[in-house]
């Protein structure tokens, strides 16, 4: 390998920070709708990004149109972190949000699509600003798949190293022959439903400015709600109808892909698919049973509390219309779980993924088998294809990894003082990107009450998560600075 | 594969058996030096065990001398349902212990060297009753390496595969080419060192009764003590001299074997032997300042508290002369954590052990040189040798599996009713075969609160942990009953 040229990452940066002006322009209509006096502090943002895009440009001296794989790792990571500092612009120069901290908080929970909180009081939130961290959440979402996918191609160069990087699950099945139409596919697809939601929602009377929140945030399963109450303060079509869409956000982009393409066959035959829609129909059968048993609702507000809080966190969108921690202790068990199991790879869905946990079912079935037959070849399939040994070592780390992180993560938490509880749900779904956990930070509670230092740790597990921890955990091996 | 032949199976429980009769007798002479009337009870039950090991010698008609596969996973399980199922019969007929439940809670807590009681006041009971269940503890202790493992070639059936199928640890260096003297020579070991503490102990002041029964459970690394507050009972020179042997006791039996040799070189060499070493230093020096600092006691008191519970939890022992879940919060979930650690492969204790911590934290550190390299050939070596991708992936499930009974075990145990922390502090202690847990059965209570179903669960967990998951597991495999 050689050293590093940091021209081709300033490159990216510089188209990135533009990006984000533009993004922050659109706001500005919406501080004259509402009058929120925000006008200044928005254009002063977007200005500050273009600073910055014209000030990475002229860092972008390099010619060479490739990037290696450690130059690429480095660019997501750059970009994460420039994406980061510059979408905290706007909270931090309106004053709408008072604590620096929370500021950093709040807008890496909305660019990692996680949707924890640290607002108490969201209805008081100028509207414009609560746009923005919607908008944050909508462009985080797709980010994570489209964004660096689409935008590095855009600049002349590779992406596909890129891809494997960052793309969320283990399995990126090639769309295209060409990675550029791919993204530009899975982006009209996943604008696409968020105009699609954004109609539906208007059709059950819920006003325009709350509709496209509610679209962005779905579709990004983010999760950020422009009411207190998230959920439940809408009635049972907009949960219905917000239950259906959070499921399809957390369905593989390839699989969306497909059935636009009329290729039904494949889709049905999609084991990550099957298992999604079983979990779900196996989990709301038991749960609603346990939910009816011990509360005094309807069955039918049983069945709906239970199948949306349970999209809600296998998706890792974390909207909220009940408190799963006011059931019972086992439910609170199984909802905790539920923070680390994450919908389908290729979704906008944080966690470990439905095919990691798949690809670790079928293994240990196998093992069995291995240790009967000690010298047999006894290889993994998915989809009818063999696992390389490599590929499914890899998944086995990943797995362990993650659960290393979270005891990790949960140490050094309870280190700075938060409770066993709380520090364990705080950090299962920062790492998860999904949004409320248990103890104090449950489904009706949100992280403003945590230390300082929690709050930071948080912030930094989330995207630690987002990128699938290899990302990050490579770039601080001393290994990946030695030029090789 | 042949179809599974039970002859083989009923011959080694027919000598097992025998054992056990003779073990029960032992307890006679205890009864009258102590006058407690339970020599009836005793003999009962050893002339039980006799015709138990009558019956199955009828039953063991196969002539064949070998075992495959199969049938020695199979001994193995049958093995330690029958020991369990002996073994309470002193407990039973003397009726010292008055519930059923409890009853094969303790023996199997026993057996496991898990050492979690459900005794609140032990200095009550019976002294000829104790002793069994110190005994019992001693047997399962040395059971799970070399009873198993001598017993079998002693009937002449070969016993390699069985060792395969029980050494606690992934790698099980041949010490003889023979397993026969294998096992004799660690057997010796064994019983060498626990005469060693139990003189020892008599010359601190300990009386013989009490000497006998902590070096028995020491060497098993199992915890039962006759004393209510364990070894707080007892001075400072006791406890370190029980610290001591509760660390040599979790040290592999073949590096004991290479010291007695003078093969001081090899020893010193041992990776294991190392990480082992250096974490009880370094958990001791942190862990010391913490206890100091948040405690009203010496410095040499804080020492002496922190070694004596990070080696006790370590190796799995489970004696106590402190509340670790009394200090901080964050101790608290750092010796939770150290429930997971287990010592080192091929000695008594239970847990995940260290050199499985070693193969997973040193192919980490690989697997980001892997992706980086995606091409190179970047093999895992422990002690200079490349670990085959087999064994690698089967040490790598092994760790999941771990966690996955640990969860599914605590969702079990919270569903029959008791809460999250009680239920995650039973489950790992009982699969890590340790004693003490967090929460409800934190180190200065007991199990005897739990509910029945619990007791059950735990008692279940502690022997699939016992023996290392698979062994249990793989039984339970309808691929395992099929003639293949």
């Amino acid at each position: 390998m050689r050293t590093i040229r940091f021209g081709a990452i300033m490159r990216v940066l510089s188209a990135l920070m533009f990006i984000i002006a533009i993004a922050i322009s659109l706001c500005i209509p919406l501080s004259y709708i509402f009058e929120t006096q925000n006008q200044f502090s928005f254009t002063t943002s977007a200005l500050l990004c273009l600073l910055m895009s014209g000030l990475f440009k002229l860092g972008a001296i390099n010619k060479d149109k490739t990037v290696n794989k450690r130059e690429g790792y480095l660019i997501v990571a750059l970009a994460w972190l420039a994406l980061w500092a510059s979408c905290t612009l706007p909270f931090l120069l309106s004053g709408s949000i008072s604590s620096f901290t929370d500021v950093f908080f709040e807008t890496i929970s909305g660019l990692t699509t996680t949707g924890a909180t640290i607002l108490t009081d969201i209805e008081s939130m100028p509207k414009d600003i609560l746009f923005w961290r919607s908008f944050i959440q909508w462009l985080g979402g797709m980010g994570i798949i489209v964004l660096t996918v689409a935008l590095l191609p855009l600049l002349g160069i590779g992406g596909i190293e890129l891809f494997v990087a960052e793309a969320p699950g283990p399995t990126s099945e090639k769309l295209h022959p060409r990675i550029k139409d791919t993204a530009k596919a899975l982006w009209f697809i996943y604008l696409g439903l968020t105009v699609l939601l954004f109609v539906l929602l208007m059709f059950t009377g819920m006003n325009w400015y709350d509709s496209i929140n509610h679209a962005l945030t779905t579709l990004a399963t983010g999760g950020f709600s422009t009411k207190n109450n998230s959920m439940a303060y809408y009635g049972a079509d907009v949960q219905y109808l917000i239950t259906v869409f959070m499921f399809l956000a957390g369905v593989n982009y390839s699989l969306h892909y497909l059935t636009l393409k009329g290729k039904w066959k494949k889709v049905i035959q999609s084991d990550e698919l099957k298992v999604y829609f079983m979990l779900v129909v196996v989990l709301t059968a038991i749960i609603t049973f346990q939910v009816y048993r011990v509360s005094d609702i309807t069955l039918e507000q049983a069945f709906r509390d239970s199948i949306f809080q349970i999209v809600s966190v296998i998706t890792t969108t974390g909207y909220i219309t009940a408190d799963y921690t006011s059931w019972t202790e086992g439910l609170t068990v199984v909802f905790f779980i539920m923070l680390f199991i994450g919908a389908c790879a290729g979704s906008t869905a944080g966690g470990i993924k439905l095919i990691r946990h798949i690809v670790f079912f079928k293994n240990s079935i196998l093992e069995f088998k291995r240790i009967l037959h000690p010298r047999g070849m006894i290889r993994l399939k998915m989809n009818k294809r063999v696992v390389p040994p490599r590929i499914l070592t890899h998944i086995l780390v990943f797995l362990l990894l993650y659960i290393g992180t979270f005891v990790f993560g949960t140490i050094l938490v309870v280190s700075v003082g938060e409770d066993l509880l709380t520090a364990a749900g705080a950090v299962a779904t920062s790492i998860s990107n999904v949004g409320p956990g248990i103890g104090k930070v449950g489904p009706v509670d949100n992280f403003s009450e945590l230390t300082t230092a929690s709050k930071w740790i948080l912030s930094v597990l989330m995207l630690v998560g987002r990128l699938e921890l290899f990302t990050i955990y490579v770039i601080l091996t001393p290994y990946f600075w030695r030029n090789h």
